[in-house]
């Protein structure tokens, strides 16, 4: 009665192994016709890839990526490689008909995000960007928060994606593993990697950023290539800080960095509104911290002796996903949000209601990026379109 | 207008700083009748008793306390001596007509206790006990949520104070400043120092408790005297521990040591209902911990996504004595305690309801302490009538 | 290269879904000689089974587990039924020599116990108890603390283990979901159920308990049963509370109920030493507490301005099991408990180091959870020998 | 042998009772020559001023304040009144050869604040504005941490300055207790009330910020005057938010508002640095969290699976200030930083060596704000000199 689903995966990184766990798993937990089958994966380095496809059970591999696109047997294409790669995997896949799952950010730019979007809606091929912090159940919930009208009118929203592993300036730049510290294969630095995911999940939740001011650094001027061993300039942005105004009205505040001592994937948000605030801690994802100060529809207000900040514990049977997996009380972990966007994509080649971000919508992120990236350049404020 | 009420003070310790500041800060807070004067203060060392009084602006002094008593200029006597002396002050204040403050515990024990009550209620004396921590505003709160049908059925009640001031071989014991290490001047170790403040607060919210199974421990063996220098064998409980069944059906469980390393001044409870539980940490004392499960009267229960420990600032103008302080936001510190326990005893002299806990109450609190250490001694449960 | 290890499932309801997902998942993230084979499970109701392993990729089935002991191609019995069957079932899998791995508690009593392991240690089968919750990264690291010194001389152990899903009188009792309040299928309530959790890590943190003072009680004395539909006294306890004396001279008290509202998961553990302190909280899995006093070896005190409770983030690549999965900052949830503990199994197997606790051990924390139920009942401390 | 000090108290709002306190309390707890006497007070309001002299034992009034600082017997100008009133009253004061404490904000604007600082210098009197939370213990506390290394090269500083109390658009502006609503008294709106303490501390800890980008918002347009009852446009900034460049090379985000809901009183901050981070939050002001992750002089890493944020409960003997109060593990409240305020310019009188911040040290923070409010306006990132 499933429907098999073969997957060829490009990629055997960091988020070759989170795609593959989701595909591996993603039926145990959630009841769905599309049944994923590892059908191959695909590298340049022929050992790697075998290890990789034995450890995961990819049927084959193929270690020119064009030729896993050819294949009949494929039915999507899942990209997992460097943000320069992207365009030209993307724009193969989606001539051959293809889906397409591309790893975040879209692009390395507006212009190659534009080529895509328009690369899959010619070919009307099922598409979607892997922002999988929007599948953090507690993200879910906010989100469900906001569209129960318990914020209300939104005033203010902060973001922050802290990291520290990049402090130490012995840390090489490129290489496989670490190439998103090279601008050449990332694009831009805290930008597209973390920011990405902090604004993605902010227009979710508050809709869209009309203007920003920002500002970026490198701490550290050169490091050694990995490949090289040579001491080059370092030409990512090692930190990204911006002031944006949403189009609702409300301020918002985002700053990225790897070098916060002590903060490990500190990706927070909060949103206050007249009727309630949200707050987020990915390093506490168990946690949505909710101020109830009055209620949608009857507008009452909460008893002021009994209002304080709540940690709902996201792991209700009522939560977002949650059902799906143990008991309440029991939580998931990293991994998981990669599950839970796989459910919802092929959900939504079921129903026929697309899952979102699909590339469009990951292309709008695309363009708040790069409006970040030159205002910080240019020291003006900058319109998104 | 306002009556003047002159305090005599007996002991300069810790507790008679505390004590002196709440006399001298209560009227620029609370609206009362009343106004403490500081009229006089005692204790035996007459350099360091004058250094007193100076400081904390006493009149005079007496360095016989048995003086001070029988001097016509005294309204009220206020006991912050070793326990040990607690009883004879007590019936000669009484017997002189005074009302009478008492730190806590009341008593040696509960023999003790029945005379102090006798005397202060022959000579129908306003009375109270010290015990300071019902008046911290978030532990009222717990009080007010009870009151208020919030916590429903009660099913358990579990406290704890720890602290790890001792834990080093080398503080010695006894003395004008560690008294309470000696069993001869404070009766017991931490049953009557910190559980008593346990169990008035647990009886105060959740009504009497009727058996108890209790452990207790010394650690430390040996100490040095602090006043001979000599190693002498240590008398007091370092450490107790005891199983509680309330009258009302609920369990208990009580800890407090001196041992708990990291630990500085762990006063916890936790209430558990049907519809609600609290908990609350001196260590964080503006908070209230608040699990709000259903509501009282309707009996409507929140919604399940929305359910979540709420920390409860409790700093509103709608809080418990917070309106007679700063703006919301702006806490209040340990010494507060008891400026509003005095502000409540001044009130009940204007208003007739006396302020609890009075000598009665404070004797129910060492009938608990008294089974406690009975019931370590036995290694059986002891009832409590 | 891989060992195939034949696997044959008993039970099908919450523990057999966490059981079969470590099996499936173990090889992907840990390097092993074996590699666990889904090769049967067993339960009574042939359309429920027949889904069970078509969604966990069960090759076959069997309705009756005496012929699942008895197939050949079968190398371990894993045991995921109530606790009523467990000594029967492994009787006969020891006798027909496979490994068995039974689902805590290992037994109704004691007497079971004792049969369990005399029986396997007989057969010389390789054996071990779920006791998945060492296997949290943070209690891991908790147990290695304690073994590089960092407690130091213990004084005070205190754990709890709180849930609130049996508060409501109308939730049935019986039945394949609810067998757990039935007292013929449980044998115990929270005792044999969560305190047999808190019990195993306790004695593996702080060595064996000696004597304890307990008390239970049963809320809710009548339920209806889920298959009868009939009112039935309630047999089990739904709350027990002691106190325990250590071996080692250290307090300790213990705590575990259904019935503390907002605490869903709350199992919970604090250990205070003369060097510093723990603390866990399984609803916060990824944090290990630690107060760091002084240090082993040099017994160098950390200056006095700069102590505090730390919030270690267990996620480093040198925390124990994290390497294996993601990056630092990406928490992993329940389920990889079970992971982790047959990871450790297999490993065991390859190295001829049994992983623990195995039968024995689990025979261990019986004995203390058959004394805590006698001193309920007697109103007396017992002794464990 | 104490000196007494002459107070005259300007001002009888929040601040003139928080200064109040302050002059009441500090000889209690600091051992200093001085003792402040609270000579005279002065407001317009007769009565008022009346009930608030008897209220805080002030041994005259004056309803005009030129008068005041005529007198002869007064020592100290202290200056609790809206910000349009300082400029003039602090000229005054210094001609007069009177001390001056100012509330802070200084001035109005940075050309105001220069004749102060003008004044004050010329007339040599001591001077200081009340920044009060460089005393709040913790900050005091990361302030020593950042003078023994432990924070090291800084790369990020993060403030907030959070309250929610103007959201309903029915709190009308002005008069005699909103006057901070108020464009025409209060000079500006969260920026001279709240970021102006961010920017103290911010510059306190990590030096002079260079270069600021800001945007300000305000939400409610027209709300009813008090005194007036009629509708006026609304004046002050509600929010404001800005992008800092330290001189030091570190990047900056700062925010404030009165829009925040659920936020009291939410001022915080966090600096991270190579070697460490430190966090702050002013509704837990007895913590200071703190990143520990190599040691100063020898550079010493922490081992990595020991290292997490340590909650620092900042009242032990060896933190700032604590030692004049209680005992460790007992809080003080937000009073208290007026009370140290006040003991470290009486200590600065004594020694010779003024307590910081006065009014040049004031004037700064002026010269930061005044540049976010010129960035605000023009759009473009504004130098400061």
């Amino acid at each position: 009665m499933a429907k098999p689903l073969n997957i060829g995966m490009i990629g055997y990184g960091f988020m070759g192994r989170a795609h593959s766990n989701a595909y591996r798993q993603v039926n145990q937990f959630f009841d769905l016709e599309y049944r994923p089958v590892l059908k191959a994966c695909s590298a340049r380095n022929p050992e790697k890839l075998k290890a990789f496809a034995d450890n995961w059970g990819y049927e084959s591999t193929e270690t020119d990526w064009r030729k896993l696109i050819e294949r009949k047997d494929i039915d999507l294409i899942d990209i997992g490689t460097p943000n320069n790669t992207h365009l030209e995997i993307v724009l193969a896949a989606a001539a051959a008909g293809k889906m397409v799952l591309c790893e975040k950010p879209l692009a390395m730019t507006v212009a190659e995000g534009e080529q895509m979007v328009a690369a899959v809606e010619k070919a009307k091929v099922p598409n979607m960007v892997w922002y999988n912090y929007r599948r953090v159940p507690a993200i879910t919930l906010a989100k469900q928060l906001v569209d129960e009208g318990r914020i209300g009118r939104p005033f203010h929203y902060r973001a922050t994606y802290l990291q520290d592993w990049t402090i130490g300036a012995d840390v090489p730049q490129g290489g496989a593993a670490l190439w998103r510290l090279d601008a050449a294969a990332a694009g831009s630095g805290v930008t597209g990697d973390l920011l990405a995911h902090s604004i993605d999940t902010a227009e979710w939740l508050n809709g869209p950023i009309k203007r920003v001011s920002a500002a970026t650094e490198t701490f550290v001027k050169e490091r050694v290539h990995q490949e090289t061993g040579k001491k080059q300039p370092v030409g990512i942005d090692d930190a990204c800080m911006f002031l944006a105004m949403f189009a609702n009205g409300s301020m918002g505040t985002f700053e990225s960095t790897r070098y916060a001592r002590g903060r490990k994937n500190y990706n927070t948000f909060e949103l206050n509104g007249e009727a309630g605030s949200v707050f987020f801690d990915l390093e506490d994802p168990q946690y949505l911290q909710y101020f109830r100060y009055s209620d949608p529809g009857t507008g009452k207000k909460i008893e002021s002796h009994l209002t304080g900040w709540q940690k709902v514990h996201v792991t209700n049977s009522e939560h977002p996903y949650m059902k799906q997996y143990w008991v309440p009380g029991c939580t998931i972990g990293y991994e998981h949000t990669f599950v839970n966007a796989l459910a919802d994509f092929l959900k939504g080649l079921e129903t026929g209601q697309p899952a979102q971000p699909d590339f469009r919508s990951g292309l709008r992120t695309q363009k708040v990026c790069d409006a970040v990236l030159d205002s910080a350049k240019s020291g003006q404020w900058v319109e998104i379109g």
